[in-house]
């Protein structure tokens, strides 16, 4: 029997966006930073799929979802190279990048056990030095947290 | 311009496992208790979808990927009315129902904050009283967790 009842219904959407070229393996923190999984429109996620930029990428397709600047520019940190594009009536009518904030407040962990903001209830706080290879440096402890260490809260 | 380069790769699978029927509110738990995030292999996943048996469903579709029964069972949990269907050359070769298990060792949490297991390092363990409305007994304090309050570890 071919599986046809189990198509996706998703596979192009009429509004919303369309997060491309994310890092496989930060897709479900990307899912995390944007709370997706609190939204109750239509998603779909693929993951894995071969891409020649990234070796593994995922996208995610959000119906009737929009987000302002600096809300996804949040992802920048962990998928810096993520393409926006904006669909309505099933056209693409706008394509952004991410952007790397100059500051980051509450999103990462500073990678310094000995930090106060690991150590007491403090919101996080960064100065963007690099914005490709990302490189944040903490306003109490001024060590440097790269994009290999960047936790996400 | 038409969304024609971001169609997601994956609309049917060539051979791998379809879960479908998972309730959209537990997709997460579903991936998580099936450490989804931690496989290489191509993923797609939708949700919010309509459905007229459980309002919104998700639906997952894994590339090159089979559970034996033990492992997809532990999702009986959280969604107890998933189906599966394994396939193979695009067809549907098989479909599976995933069936709670009499016992649960070490995936829910005793809602009982006094519980020895919340309290000390021991795994929890439960003996499932209904497996429709899945009512778990605890094992070592003997208080009922209902599916509302089941919280996976």
């Amino acid at each position: 029997m071919l599986q046809k009842d189990n198509k996706l219904e998703v596979s192009a959407i009429e509004n919303g966006t369309v997060i491309d070229h994310i890092p496989a393996n930060v897709l479900f923190k990307v899912i995390s930073i944007l709370n997706l999984d609190k939204i109750d429109k239509q998603i779909t996620f693929g993951t894995n799929l071969m891409s020649k930029k990234l070796g593994k990428k995922a996208i995610i397709k959000l119906s009737d979802t929009f987000f302002i600047d600096k809300e996804i520019n949040k992802i920048a940190l962990v998928a810096p190279q993520a393409k926006l594009n904006i669909i309505r009536n099933f056209n693409v009518v706008e394509k952004k990048i991410v952007e790397v904030p100059e500051e980051i407040i509450g999103i990462a962990k500073c990678m310094n056990p000995k930090c106060i903001s690991n150590n007491e209830k403090i919101v996080t706080r960064f100065r963007v030095l690099s914005q490709k290879e990302v490189k944040l440096k903490c306003h109490y402890c001024e060590k440097i947290t790269d994009q290999e260490h960047i936790e996400i809260i």
